[in-house]
C-alpha cells in the first residue's frame, strides 16, 4: 500500500480541474503546474515553469552528475473533460477511493502513471541518497488537446533535454497481470464536419419535403465513411498503410481474447469492427473513423418539429505507419465534399493530428524496460501496440534523439477519458517499483546505443 | 395601421414566454391564460379557465342569444421553444417593430393570427353595439406539443361548446396577397431513437476499431430511412396513402414556382425532395421523414476523442390521408430495430401524433369563408393543403360535427418555431377585417348544413 503521504500527494494532483480542452479551465492548469513545481521543489529537484508555450511547461531535473546516464520522465497534467457529470458516482476532482480504486479524472491518464515515477523518485533519493541517473522530468499541460506548443518547446530546449532515454507512462498494460511494452501507436486525424441549408431553423410542416434536412444529409454522409465489411470508404485511405509483418501479427495470438476483453471492459452486446482482424488486431494494426460527436436542431425534451439549419459531426481517425494526418483530413474532405448533395452547403475543418509510431524494441535501453517489467510484475512482457496516440512520441525520437520507452501502467478498464476514470492502488505501487527497478537498470548501460525507429 | 391600444394588447399576449414544452414555463402559460381571460371580461364576454387538462384551457363566450347562430373560433396561446437564442437578433418574448414586421416568439404562430379574432370581434362590439353571432373562443395552452387534453376537453365539454362553424387561423397563405382556404393538413408521428453501445464513453484509441461506435450506427440508420430518389424507404409507410384526384393537382399549376420560393424563403442553396413532385406537392399531399435533433458525445469546443456511449435521434413524421401515426410509428420502430447492427442496442420511444385531415370546401361555411377571403384580399382564395399538422381540427369535426374553416393569416416567411418569426402590421389589419366579414356571412346563413370531411 502507498503511504499516507504518497496518498495524499496523489490525491492533491487529481483536485486540479486541469482540462485543457476548456478555456475556463487555464487557471487550474496553472495551479496544477504550479504544485508540480513545488512537489519537485521539495524533493530537491531544480524545477522551472515556462511560460509562452500555451499551458505551463514543467520541467524538473535531479542534481547533475557527468558520471550519470540521463532519462527523462515525460507526462503531461492536464486531462480531458469531465463531461458528462451525471454519469461520474463521485465528483470527479474529488478523489474517492472505492474498492481499492481510486477514482477521478486523471485517476490513470495521466496523473496517477506520473505521480508514480515522481514516488519512484522520492523513494530512491530518501533510502538510496541520491539517484543512479541524471533525471529530467517534462510534464506538460496540452496533451489532450494535441500538444500544440510542445514541438517548439523540445525545439528551444533541446540542448537542456538531452538524454540517453526517454520514459514514458501513458499506455496500457493488456490486462491486469500482463505487463505490456508498448512498441507502436496509431496516429490522429481530427475533424470537424458540418452541413448546413436553410439560413434559420425551419417549421418542419412548412418546408418538410421540399427542402433537404441538413442533418439527414450528414447521416447520410456519415453512413459513407465505412463499407460494409467495416473498413473505410474514404478513398485513399488505405494507400500509406505499412505492411505488418506475420511474425509480430503471429505473437499475439497468445494473448487473452480480445472480442471477450471488449464486451466484458465496455458493456457492449457484442464485440465489432473490420472484418478479418482480430480486436487486438483492430486497435493496433488498423485504421479507423470515429464518429466523437453529432449537434443537430432540438436537443430538450419532448419534440420541437423543425428542419435544422445545421448539423454537426466531430470526427476522428485513427492512424497506423504511415499514414499521414494531413493527407487524411484532405482525402476526407475531399470525399465528403464530392459526395454531399447540391441541396446544402458542406464545412469541413482540420483541426490537430498526430503521426502514427513504430520502433523495434530490441536495444539497450528497450531490452532494460523489458526486464525491469518482468522483475516487477512476475511476467515478460507483452511487446504489443497500443490503439491511441501519443502525439510527442514521435517527437522525441525527432527531436531528442531517443525512442521513448512505453512502460504503460493504465488498466484497459480504466475508464480514460469517460465517467468514473480509476486506477487501483494496486498499481500505484507496482508504478513506483517499476520506475525504481527500471532507473537502476538504465544507469547501468554502459553507452549511448542506436535507437530503432520502425517505418 | 392597428390603434395604439390594439398594439399593447397584441405586444402584452407575446411578452408571456408560454413555451408548452418546457416544464419551467408552466407559469408563464398560467399567466399567459390569466391575461386572456381578463381580456375576454373586459370585452364583456363570459370568461373561464379550465384547469385540470395540462396548461390551462380558456373558454369565453359573448353574451348568448337563441337567435344567433353560433361560431367558435379556436386558437392555441402556447408557442415553440425560442432556442437556439444566439440566432434572435431581439429578444424572443421583448415583442420589437421593424420595417413593418413584428418580431418576436409567437407573432405569427399562433398569437398573431387569435389576437386578429379577439380584436376583431371588440372592434364589431364597439362599432355595432353586439356581434352578429354568438361567439366562442377556446384557446388551449398545449398545440405545440400536440394537445394531449384536448380531445378529453372536448369530450367533457362539447355540449357548451355546441356550434355551427369553428374558424381556425393557424395555417398560411401561399404568398404575401395570396389568399388561401387550407382544405387538407397533414399528420405527424413524433418519435426518438436512441442508439447505445458501451456503458460509458470509451477513450477512442483505447478500444476505436474493436467496438461498434453508437453515432456511426445511428447514421447508418438515419441514413436508411431514405431511398435514393428521396422517398421514404420504411417498409409499408405509403400503403394507406390515398390517391390525390388529378382535378386537385390540376389547380395548384397556377401557382407561384414552389422550388423559387424555397429557395427564397429559406436560405438553402437549392430546393430538393421526393422526384416526380412539386415543391406544393412535396408539402401537401406527399408524406415526410425528418431528423429534427441529433445529440451524441462531446458537443464543446476543440476535440475530445471518445467512443460515445449512446447517440440519439429526435424524428418526425409527415403523414398524409389516410396514413395513421400509430401504424407508421410502429413501422419505423420495426424497420429501424430491423436494421440495427447486433452490436448495439436500439430503442425507439413514440412521442405523440396527430391525424392527417381533409375537407371538400364546397358548403355553406366554406363558401362563406372563400366570399370573405375574396372581399378582404381582393382576390379569391387558392384551395390548398398545408404542409403542417394541427391534430386539433379533426377532432372538432369528430366531436363537434364541423369541419374547421381554416382561415390561415400566417405568410411562409414568417419564421414560425425558428427565430426571428415575424407578423406585419398589415397582416394583423386584414385578420381583424376578415374577422369582421367573415363572421357577418357566417351569420347569414340560415339553417345548420352538413359539412363534408374527405377521406
Amino acid at each position: 500500500m502507498p503511504s499516507q503521504s504518497q496518498l495524499e500527494d496523489y490525491f492533491a494532483y487529481l483536485r486540479f480541474s486541469s482540462i485543457s480542452a476548456d478555456p475556463a479551465q487555464a487557471s487550474a492548469c496553472k495551479a496544477c503546474a504550479e504544485w508540480l513545481h513545488q512537489k519537485f521543489s521539495s524533493m530537491g529537484f531544480h524545477a522551472a515553469i515556462h511560460e509562452g508555450y500555451g499551458r505551463p511547461v514543467v520541467v524538473a531535473r535531479s542534481p547533475f552528475s557527468e558520471k550519470k546516464r540521463t532519462v527523462l520522465v515525460y507526462g503531461h497534467y492536464d486531462v480531458q473533460p469531465a463531461d458528462p457529470l451525471k454519469l461520474w458516482t463521485t465528483p470527479p476532482f474529488e478523489p474517492t477511493i472505492r474498492d481499492g480504486l481510486v477514482i477521478a479524472r486523471g485517476a490513470t491518464d495521466n496523473k496517477g502513471q506520473t505521480i508514480c515515477h515522481i514516488l519512484g523518485a522520492e523513494e530512491i533519493m530518501r533510502e538510496e541518497g541520491e539517484l543512479p541517473v541524471n533525471l529530467i522530468f517534462l510534464m506538460e499541460g496540452e496533451e489532450e488537446i494535441g500538444s500544440p506548443h510542445l514541438q517548439a518547446f523540445l525545439d528551444d530546449h533541446r540542448e537542456e533535454l538531452a538524454c540517453d532515454a526517454v520514459v514514458v507512462s501513458d499506455t496500457s498494460m493488456i490486462a491486469p497481470g500482463f505487463p505490456s511494452l508498448t512498441c507502436g501507436l496509431r496516429g490522429i486525424a481530427c475533424l470537424e464536419v458540418k452541413v448546413s441549408g436553410p439560413a434559420a431553423d425551419l417549421h418542419s410542416g412548412m418546408f418538410g419535403g421540399a427542402v433537404i434536412n441538413p442533418a439527414a444529409e450528414l447521416a447520410r454522409l456519415l453512413a459513407q465513411l465505412h463499407r460494409k465489411d467495416g473498413s473505410v470508404a474514404v478513398p485513399g485511405f488505405y494507400d500509406d498503410v505499412a505492411p505488418v509483418a506475420e511474425a509480430e501479427r503471429a505473437t499475439w495470438a497468445d494473448l487473452p481474447s480480445g472480442d471477450a476483453e471488449m464486451v466484458r471492459m465496455t458493456g457492449v452486446p457484442r464485440a465489432g469492427g473490420e472484418q478479418g482482424y482480430t480486436a487486438w488486431e483492430r486497435l493496433w494494426i488498423r485504421p479507423t473513423a470515429e464518429i466523437n460527436g453529432l449537434t443537430s436542431g432540438y436537443q430538450g425534451p419532448g419534440s420541437k418539429t423543425i428542419i435544422p439549419r445545421e448539423a454537426l459531426a466531430k470526427l476522428s481517425f485513427r492512424l497506423v505507419p504511415d499514414q499521414n494526418p494531413e493527407k487524411i483530413a484532405e482525402q476526407v474532405r475531399a470525399y465528403l465534399t464530392l459526395i454531399a448533395a447540391e441541396t446544402v452547403r458542406i464545412e469541413v475543418t482540420y483541426d490537430h493530428g498526430g503521426n502514427p509510431y513504430y520502433s523495434n524494441p530490441d536495444f539497450p535501453e528497450g531490452r532494460a524496460a523489458q526486464e525491469a517489467l518482468t522483475e516487477v510484475f512476475g511476467r515478460r512482457p507483452a511487446l504489443v501496440r497500443e490503439g491511441l496516440s501519443i502525439p510527442v512520441v514521435a517527437l522525441f525520437h525527432r527531436i531528442l534523439k531517443c525512442a521513448p520507452l512505453l512502460v504503460g501502467l493504465g488498466l484497459p478498464d480504466c475508464n480514460a477519458h469517460a465517467p468514473d476514470e480509476t486506477f487501483p492502488l494496486a498499481q500505484l505501487d507496482l508504478g513506483i517499483a517499476l520506475h525504481r527497478n527500471l532507473l537502476h537498470r538504465l544507469a547501468r548501460i554502459r553507452s549511448r546505443s542506436p535507437t530503432s525507429l520502425g517505418a
